[in-house]
């Protein structure tokens, strides 16, 4: 696989992400992650989450408790090298009553040679 | 090299990441850095910092501007995966007037044969 097959693959994971996000479909966020012990996710203001199963439970809870939410996502970044990425992102969130603006560092990894989510943390920006 | 002399750089990396904060030394903080581009951090409430002159920049600042800082690390976590490494923290930081409790997720990866920092995210903890 060439470097520009994986950035493609990568984005679209991204992209994936953040529409099950806008979705609220657990089904597709637990399609993008790396469903192992390792992988890790800090909601903003959240403590950092360690494995699959407290990380699931995290967006159980947040797409039961929160409103609809609508990512605009720009400067993506990404930085590719072997086996892992990081992607840095900006979004503006909008939700029904309020805006606002976040950051966030996607960490993926390949398993059985698909990119997917290792780690999320997600930032209020200052 | 076998995963136990990794882990081992990888734990003598990170004290001495936290013996050039204590310490407030660029240049011990330089020598633990992957000088680059691809480099990056967030300090608590900071927006995300790419590249070294910008990190590097942020350092200077910090250790001109902070107090003596002590931190006492625990909890520390390691995952290695070939040629790269995370490390979770968690920290309880004492200065002259308060104490705090923060966590932090860094990023590792081997450079000419070494192991050195590319990211490190802080996070106050909830």
């Amino acid at each position: 696989m060439s470097s520009a097959d994986d950035l493609t693959e990568i984005e679209a994971v991204i992209a994936r992400f953040y529409a099950a996000f806008e979705a609220r479909s657990l089904e597709d966020m637990g399609s993008v992650w790396d469903r192992s012990d390792r992988c890790y996710c800090v909601h903003p203001g959240w403590p950092i989450l360690h494995g699959w199963k407290a990380v699931y439970s995290s967006w159980f809870t947040l797409f039961n408790n929160t409103q609809r939410l609508q990512f605009i996502v720009f400067n993506e970044r990404v930085e590719l090298h072997g086996d892992f990425a990081w992607v840095f992102c900006a979004e503006n969130l909008l939700d029904e009553d309020q805006a606002g603006s976040l950051s966030s560092i996607n960490y993926l990894g390949q398993v059985d040679g698909l990119w997917r989510i290792i780690g999320h943390v997600g930032l209020w920006s200052p």
